[in-house]
């Protein structure tokens, strides 16, 4: 490791090379350590330990938008990679008021009653705005957050949605080289957010709510239909018939799609978070759905599809990133589109000639 | 306009001008007009008059591969531009057996009954294998096939959905601009091409069939969900009361969906397009849709919505081109998905060396 007077940093005391520091009588030495970064090996060390102060560590490098930080978490990510895969990774979706946090809460301590360890992680791109609207706060998790084989992290809050999708990604790598055989992943159920998380899932726990009569209960469009499970939290007291009646209309409503490629039949049932009744149901459905494919060969299959999808996403993304933010494009980008608004100039030959100016640009 | 004489193209015996032209004697002059290929006045000219020839001709340029048919195309598109936009636009999907071409072909004539012209496009990516398995054979629509007020023309065949999809947007423009004032995009039943048809047109029509009970009819992921009308063909006879339980899951199944956008709360309606039966009704449905989007605005921000959309996806489809299509990319995306997929390399790692490689090269 480079001595603190070669970095560049450094902008503290200098002492002559060779002599002898004392040990923690000098400010500046105190706050060193703090400021050094653990090499990758020593991050790879600790991690497949399950040193969960240095995983911590680690995931804040994917996280972090520094070239050095993250030329660093990716050779971590790559030498965590073969520790890794060796989980079950669930998706949990619902509107907010669903009663998310205790539900995970619950569902997080009946998983650890079987023994191992579990990951609760998030993907909420709106978190930069709201600074951090979920899982921002861990108290929101009583008992989870102060679960000795529970590691809760909030969502990455920088960028695109892309972007924080891929930070989870990275992490969910890192938990499972540090020991974590159980991962949720949770998000909000707003729309696209949940693509991303069905695409790093084995399973998509989608948390619905009795609405009162048929009303509409905020699902976007598309999210349904990822789902494995629907289950409706609150089923509970007054509200019990009213979320079975709900559920028969998700049946229904679920028999109009098409099967899963799975071949698994998604199933819908009622629970109460609050009250702790039908969570152990729950979980047996999941744990029967990872039987399932895992015997029919899904298992493998889409996580493999994932990694492709991951690799073709991330390609895709920083190609739209090169274009865009290419300054000249940047500069023309408005007045091409008010051109084809106002309809004075096709979409096709506006984007023929932005991407011309781009392709020259990029040659220069 | 041009006279043939300086136009480029022209290579036939070349008459003193000023001399009329004898009328039909001379065999040259016989085959010259099939093989010359008018000019962009000339397209313009001849579309915006409402001559048909000229339409399909300048519509099989739009489909062509050649750059020279191309760029020719792109010229009459754009001189086109201002005099399209006033149409109806129809997308009209069903699964295969859902009697789409007897429908289009009872709507057609209904819709023509209030006078207007009525063109009939269609996107099927697949049909470059199959062959144009929709549209391909016009006598599946018998009476609009001869209708003089209508245009049949089958899905463009080549390339990607992209492109197909491309081609059938600026044959809209054409269409429009030759004065086809109800545009119907028919689509089959299968996924993406929806998607691709729902950006281009105002009201979006889903046909299904009456199943056996409540089982699946193969509607694919999110299509549902971009309906703004679904109808149930072949409620006749023995199937009415199937069909009218098969309206009613519909509806229950719509309302678990939010809310469209427009604020229009889609409908599900009974018909037999075979018996003619309830086919105004379909399209009252239709009409009651445009006057309430042109009234509370959402059909001009939809179209605005659209411009923009396609601008966007072809910049986008063009900057995957250019990657996947690189030579070097090409020689090597596959050994990199591989690594991926052994877990011996992070997606993100696996996409930073494509991309690195595909920008280098760009520079040389």
């Amino acid at each position: 490791m480079e001595h603190p007077e070669n970095s560049e940093e450094y902008k503290g005391l200098v002492v002559n090379k060779g002599i002898e520091q004392p040990s923690s009588v000098n400010p500046y030495l105190k706050r060193k350590p703090k400021k050094r970064q653990l090499s990758v090996a020593e991050f790879v060390d600790g991690i497949t330990k399950g040193d969960v102060t240095i995983l911590s560590q680690a995931v804040t490098l994917v996280e972090s938008v520094k070239p050095e930080h993250q030329s660093v978490a990716q050779e971590v990510i790559e030498k965590c990679l073969p520790y890794s895969g060796n989980s079950i990774r669930v998706g949990i979706s619902g509107v907010p008021g669903a009663g998310k946090s205790t539900s995970i809460d619950v569902f997080g301590l009946h998983v650890l009653e079987k023994g191992g360890k579990l990951a609760v992680l998030a993907i909420d791109p709106s978190s930069e705005r709201s600074k951090g609207s979920i899982l921002g706060d861990k108290t929101r998790m009583e008992q989870l957050s102060v679960h000795p084989k529970s590691f809760i992290r909030p969502s990455p809050s920088a960028g695109s949605l892309g972007g924080v999708a891929r930070k989870t990604r990275e992490t969910i790598i890192l938990c499972e080289a540090a020991g974590f055989d159980k991962i949720f992943v949770e998000t909000v159920g707003v729309g696209q957010s949940e693509t991303a998380v069905h695409s790093m899932v084995d399973f998509f726990l989608l948390i619905q709510l009795a609405g009162t009569g048929d009303e509409l209960q905020g699902i976007k469009r598309g999210i349904m239909e990822m789902a494995d499970g629907i289950v409706i939290n609150k089923a509970d007291g007054d509200n019990l018939e009213r979320a079975k009646l709900a559920a028969t209309q998700f049946r229904n409503a679920l028999h109009l799609f098409p099967a899963p490629e799975s071949g698994w039949t998604p199933k819908v049932l009622t629970y109460s978070g609050f009250y702790n009744i039908g969570v152990k149901e729950v979980w047996d459905m999941v744990y029967e759905y990872i039987c399932f494919v895992k015997e029919n060969g899904y298992f493998e299959y889409r996580r493999n599809e994932q990694s492709k999808y991951w690799m073709y996403e991330s390609i895709n993304e920083q190609l739209r990133d090169s274009f865009y933010h290419n300054p000249k494009i940047e500069a023309m980008l408005q007045k091409k589109e008010q051109q084809v608004l106002s309809g004075n100039l096709t979409s096709f030959i506006a984007a023929k000639s932005l991407l011309d100016t781009y392709f020259e640009d990029l040659k220069m």
